[in-house]
């Protein structure tokens, strides 16, 4: 079904299901699934015909982290001698002369997505497990799922660009009392956080996730989501409100008079379901931003 | 009672009522209504009597969204042919060559204003209904308030400057999650995600509303509130706490000598209701900032 | 015990336990109060041996603000003629021409700390008492505890640079309502806008503060601890996702062939406590931020 060796991707009727497929293993992250989930997000982006990515664990856990095993030596993140290296990976590229984090690959494509992206948490999210889920528009849960900010446990630090996005998705405090101590967040805490939006029993937790997929697909404009998406995360590196308003003075002029903007009035009239005509490859609007930028500096 | 058409203004003992009052229509929002809403909000934010603004929807909704009525064709947005059309208008006003959205005009009204300001939220609050209530400093719901981002289902895109707003005040997962999918949120839910502070029974909504103004009038200095609005909501536009230790150094060095500052002291130490003496046309310190502050490449 | 009048430092088996100690004045806030807890703070940070710090007040209450006893005249914040001046204080350091503002002193202090700290507020703690608990990473409650950031009930405005860090803790609607009004907020109300992450009976408030510090000291290395600190605190002064990338793949390259990452994965696959060698006075990675980074403009 898949050219994946460590995750499947299963697109049907507008959602697409991206699932971490090393089940025996915890779905534990390598430099291979890195790159399987970048390619697998480059072409869900680019199809117009997706409207909604759900992401999920196969088998127990969601992600129980990086790969440890065989690497419990003196180097366990060097995956050398693991046979999880990737030489084809975008981590050989470099950022101030260093490898780009592994995690940090992934969460900046998909802080980049023009779709919105589900996180279906099952089980354990640990580590890389947990800090990719960030990015992500939406996070649900199953009664037991645990998170596990634990970089600190192990003598390293957050990554995935978690240090930025975690205050912001919990709170300082809330991410800074996770990560200092690096326990384990039960699935109930996690809801009361905000970490997860809703949590569900664990053989309802695909249906739920999907649900939300199914009501983003039935009800919205996909040229609509996507420069929602990046206004909102986009409005985070912003400081002031009037760039918000620019920008939107700016897209709306155009968007308002589209026909997406006919259909959605129309379709809300007649209370039908809209059927909107505009697409994200051929529509995007050039006065959108596209969040977040690569700054200049780091295009090494 | 009022010079305007589509809005009235109570004021009395301090507080001025401001009320969205096109009930037939739930109150839906017009070119008109906003230069109305900006001009009662210049006088109020003038007239040092006036300690705090509620503002309330008449009748069963606060406010339905844009007026679509008789705009269903290929221009929903236009207000052409609707006697909404307002040439007097601030929307005249242009920026990056392309007419301001309006939403945002009143958006950012709101976000400079002097005095605090509490949404009373009654029945449905929808789309720029939602988004005008965001840069308020309080917001409170009748049990049956709702509340829809809904311009995803519309074919169009979050305004009033709330791609800014929405993720700051209810955090960027739960505004992604309201946006990407449009769906109406219940008067429990906005109250769960800090929308609201309050929800009470629609027949209490005022009162409970007046109240808050009162306990703002009855115990606090009106320039210590200025201060206040102006520097919290202004620390969203720095990036470092230097900033607030700088200017808080620098006018609270006046302002703790100030003949406020004595009263406060004072009628603590005599346990009785303070009067203090500043007004904010005549006292507001120059040190004070004053956000947000229109970025110059703006001012066309 | 200790060499301090105001305060009392006890550290004992990797934590501190910093004391305010004037329970007669309800351990209100001095000058001589603000220089003794930067001198304890800095000689915390610059012991390996310090795990992390509790901080709380001795008798019934946390502090009831700044010290206004024989002030309750025209100049009330002066502490004129009040023995609690204090000329060896840093509060002589001036910013933009004026005194600096002494909450700001130790809240800046308490930012830049490399050790994680832990608030064990009971009864009151308000004005200033209630703002230096912000930076602090993790802040429990006494079911009595009541917070008051009363300032615009006296006539001046939010100090100790809270006006940066309350909106970031609490949110900004929060923020504004507590401010806006100057009115007392109870441990449930501040335990559910995030204010504190727990609430306990006052007997037990001290032994949970110090059971979360023994958590991070008995799991947890040092340094992933001091640039956990720097780096999701330091991410509230940046505006791209990329900062954390570029700075956690410099850092992490540093970090994760260090003994710390090998201890920390060894001990995980052994199930037993880690010993981590590195210490943050002499392994504290170069390239790791120091936040907040006083701007040059200020270093007057």
């Amino acid at each position: 079904m898949s050219r994946f060796d460590q995750i499947t991707v299963d697109t049907s009727d507008g959602v697409s299901l991206l699932t971490l497929h090393r089940a025996d293993a915890g779905n534990a992250y390598t430099p291979i699934m890195r790159r399987e989930i970048v390619e697998a997000l480059d072409e869900i982006d680019a199809d117009d015909s997706v409207r909604a990515v759900v992401i999920t664990g196969h088998g127990r856990h969601f992600c129980v982290g990086a790969d440890l095993a065989g690497n419990s030596g003196a180097k366990p993140f060097s995956y050398e001698g693991t046979g999880q290296r990737d030489d084809k990976s975008r981590a050989a590229e470099t950022i101030s002369g260093v490898p780009r984090d592994g995690g940090g690959v992934v969460s900046l494509r998909l802080a980049a997505m023009r779709k919105p992206t589900i996180a279906a948490i099952n089980g354990a999210a640990v580590g890389v497990g947990a800090t990719i889920t960030l990015p992500m528009d939406i996070r649900i849960a199953s009664s037991s799922a645990r998170f596990g900010f634990v970089f600190t446990r192990r003598g390293i630090m957050p990554e995935a660009a978690s240090s930025w996005f975690l205050p912001r998705v919990v709170g300082i405090s809330r991410a800074m009392e996770w990560v200092a101590t690096g326990r384990i967040i039960n699935a109930a805490d996690a809801l009361a956080a905000g970490l997860v939006s809703q949590v569900v029993p664990g053989e309802e937790l695909i249906d739920a996730a999907m649900e939300i997929a199914r009501e983003i697909r039935d009800n919205t404009s996909s040229i609509s989501v996507a420069i929602s998406r990046q206004m909102l995360w986009g409005s985070l590196s912003e400081s002031s409100p009037w760039w918000a308003h620019e920008r939107e003075s700016v897209v709306m002029s155009e968007l308002k008079f589209g026909p997406d903007a006919a259909e959605g009035v129309a379709s809300f009239f007649e209370k039908r379901p809209p059927v909107f005509p505009s697409s994200v490859s051929t529509d995007y609007p050039a006065t959108a931003p596209n969040w977040p930028q690569r700054p200049t500096e780091y295009s090494d």
